[in-house]
């Protein structure tokens, strides 16, 4: 079997997640009635936020946004796009129509985030915690713009818990020694799914309780 | 004609979008009836966040208020002597005092955060997004600190548009071959002019509608 | 007397301000119940928040808590025990539970920050600055997380004069030419007692007045 470049994956990896997030930002903007510009900075933050995090806590230079600036043009052109197509349908998004893009974005950001951090020689929890930055950070900003409470803090139904999961798989996917390219596939899908899961059957951790 | 050093106005503009901001923020925190630490944080806050986020994303350092510390030492001095003057006044400043300065250092920092993204051979639009966030992210402090929604996402009279517009207009002085200095300053203006049109004659994005 | 390394001190000086800073998170988390989850990221963003801000800005590679792994992994242990031991015995920490970690938190990350900073040949203003960051930061995002407006803004008990202050008297006793270790120490307990007692005696900075 031939397996595709790593470089590859990994950028189509964080297409998937940029892309992803944009359409979470989209939908939680249109909910909150924002206009254009609040749709496009929404969209933007989202997609954007948590890479940019990552590539700052790294000192990663230029910014991913920056090395691929065809990455900013397309989602400027996907929210303008979404904006009138909504508008001129009447369609409005639900809360749904923004919680499957989010899962797949965290997913996806969860093991780019890692994989880029282990490529750097950061320690596996550290790498871990890059992930997990790189897939809640753009959705805080987006809860945070549409004044809601960031679903990473106050989600019961295991938000960062995936995202945290997905980085420990790709650690455990290199130390059985497979190829790159199937470990970031496999990470990505494992966070992803398990958060769809987590939404559909409502599984959540215990609250505090001090009865 | 003699033109300025283009360094020299590039500091001048800086320093006129610190001083703006810093006066927006002392009315924003004097209208919250902060005491002189609230005052203080929120002028420098409003004075510095935009600059800093921007060196930040760019990789400068020094920070431009590292390298100009006796800037600090201004908004420190502005921020006491302007909660010494008001108080001795009884003058409270009205939600308009905050406005014109605020438009003043949008314009400014849109178009010197754009300049020094530009001289850093970054592509244009990832300049005008840096004068962007150079111009709109001390505001955002500012207002989150007086915990209201930040005006960049809320205001529908075209506030991140200006901001936006006043870095493109300063790409295409450069593909004018302007002199920087003029195309700084051309720049600068058009988007302090073009918020304060807004504000003045109540310009307005459409809102989502979704009847 | 021998006075121990510097850098043993400065590294002492983190971890007492980490842990402190991780308890505070955790009493406040509590006090909002949230979950496993939201008590661990409370604890982290309280415990590494101040000091990564301040490696940001100054451009210190690795992160404090990259270089400093073992210490993510004692705030999650710490974290975890934390609530596991809180719901045995039915405890529910106090607002003053979290107000005097809190207090030795700031202390001593003001202290240390600034060092940091004098040692990287910052002016003394920028230095206290950094200080004043790395003591406030990480509280700032605990109480955003936890729905309440940070107390280094709101509290008109003196919380960041007391970070200010810290720092300048670990810049006056370089002055005096004090061994650097026994500057850290005066300094850290400077802003931690400045701060008992301000909380003990309701020390207050005059509100803004406009009658």
């Amino acid at each position: 079997m031939n397996l595709p470049d790593v470089g590859h994956v990994l950028y189509a990896i964080e297409v998937v997640g940029v892309v992803a997030f944009a359409f979470s930002g989209i939908s939680a903007a249109a909910r909150q009635q924002l206009d254009l510009v609040g749709v496009t900075a929404v969209a933007g933050l989202a997609a954007f936020g948590g890479g940019t995090l990552r590539d700052l806590l790294l000192d990663r230079r230029p910014l991913f946004w920056v090395e691929h600036v065809e990455l900013v043009w397309l989602i400027l052109a996907l929210a303008v796009a979404a904006v009138l197509f909504m508008r001129a349908r009447h369609i409005a998004p639900t809360q749904r129509a923004m919680q499957w893009p989010d899962a797949i974005g965290m997913g996806f950001f969860s093991a780019g985030g890692t994989q880029i951090a282990l490529g750097m020689e950061m320690p596996a929890l550290v790498a871990v915690i890059m992930g997990l930055f790189t897939a809640t950070f753009g959705g805080v900003l987006r809860d945070i713009v549409c004044n809601q409470i960031p679903s990473v803090f106050s989600d019961h139904r295991l938000y960062a818990i995936c995202a945290f999961a997905g980085g420990w798989v790709l650690v455990a996917c290199h130390a059985a020694a497979l190829p790159t390219a199937l470990a970031l596939i496999i990470a990505a899908l494992f966070a992803t799914v398990m958060r769809m899961l987590a939404i559909a059957f409502n599984w959540q951790l215990p609250r505090w309780r001090m009865e």
